[in-house]
């Protein structure tokens, strides 16, 4: 059996993982991209880019916008940077969807059990990875599944939004920390 | 005019400086005392420890659990470790109360303005220090005068209680981050 992961999945210091008002044109909120400025502005985002199977994961799930009206084709433009099979959840059927770099994005109506279990037959041996948002990763937390969370937290304030550990409201449902990174010191500026 | 400063608050990575059920017995809620392990438990905390005026600063404001029937003497035994005068904010009028070690306790009626204007007439031209409990670092917060907040975000998970953070629903209220520690890693156990 696949195990289900979570990996660097942002959240501001108050708690959020997407700023208010997200869209297709904001997917991570009214300036929820400072959640993402890390990644490219400093030493540790850059040497995790690097790192092997750190953006990258058969099976893939993610979720898109559930707007019938729009043609969501992932957010990682005509070419994603990852091959790996993307399970879709959604409410509105849709075909298969193949990109450019041959990204297959395969759209699952039937909820988050039946994207698991097509993500575990794509991956076979390998991990599964569960992209989010946050909404799908607190469905999946709450359901029991995922095997192992990798945030990142940012130090950055976004006060308001979608909160990623309301999952846990009423106890942290067995979570525990295995493991801690901190990123190097910032001088104050 | 003295500067208003929070230093080493800890928050859990889900938002909360204490757990439910914070009463005198629990001063930080059930489980809570999981957000100050580390200070005894690691280098960065042991170190910390030792830096001039991390725990220590005249003009110290603080609360205590508004129980006019409980003698509430602070939150450091009958010697508490700095001398330095503790504004206590509460709706219980109480005479001034001195500890073993010269620590005075004024017990502040009318309000936190009140509060931080005796804190900086006892204080002089050193720093007032901000105590607590999130509550009233909220309330600071909002009313503008905090200068520097110092959090600590511990990785353990609460699962509910007081969120230091709400404070900024609607907005971060031009707080912005001037410097970030990371501590050292913790490899998996």
């Amino acid at each position: 059996m696949p195990r289900l992961r979570v990996h660097n999945l942002s959240i501001s210091v108050d708690g959020y993982a997407a700023g208010p008002g997200q869209d297709l044109a904001h997917p991570l909120g009214v300036d929820g991209e400072r959640l993402q400025g890390w990644v490219f502005a400093t030493p540790t985002g850059r040497a995790m880019l690097g790192e092997p199977g750190a953006d990258s994961a058969p099976g893939v799930i993610d979720r898109d916008r559930d707007r019938p009206d729009e043609q969501w084709t992932g957010w990682w433009g005509e070419d994603p940077p990852h091959p790996d099979p993307v399970f879709v959840l959604t409410s509105h059927p849709r075909p298969p969807l193949t990109m450019a770099g041959g990204t297959t994005f395969t759209f699952v109506t039937d909820g988050i059990e039946a994207a698991l279990a097509q993500a575990c037959a794509a991956a076979g041996d390998a991990d599964v990875r569960l992209g989010g948002g946050a909404d799908t990763v607190r469905q999946y937390l709450r359901a029991g599944p995922v095997d192992e969370l990798h945030v990142t937290v940012v130090p950055v304030l976004l006060g308001g939004g979608e909160r990623l550990y309301d999952a846990f409201d009423g106890g942290p449902a067995g979570l525990e920390c295995v493991e801690f990174a901190g990123s190097p010191v910032t001088p104050r500026g």
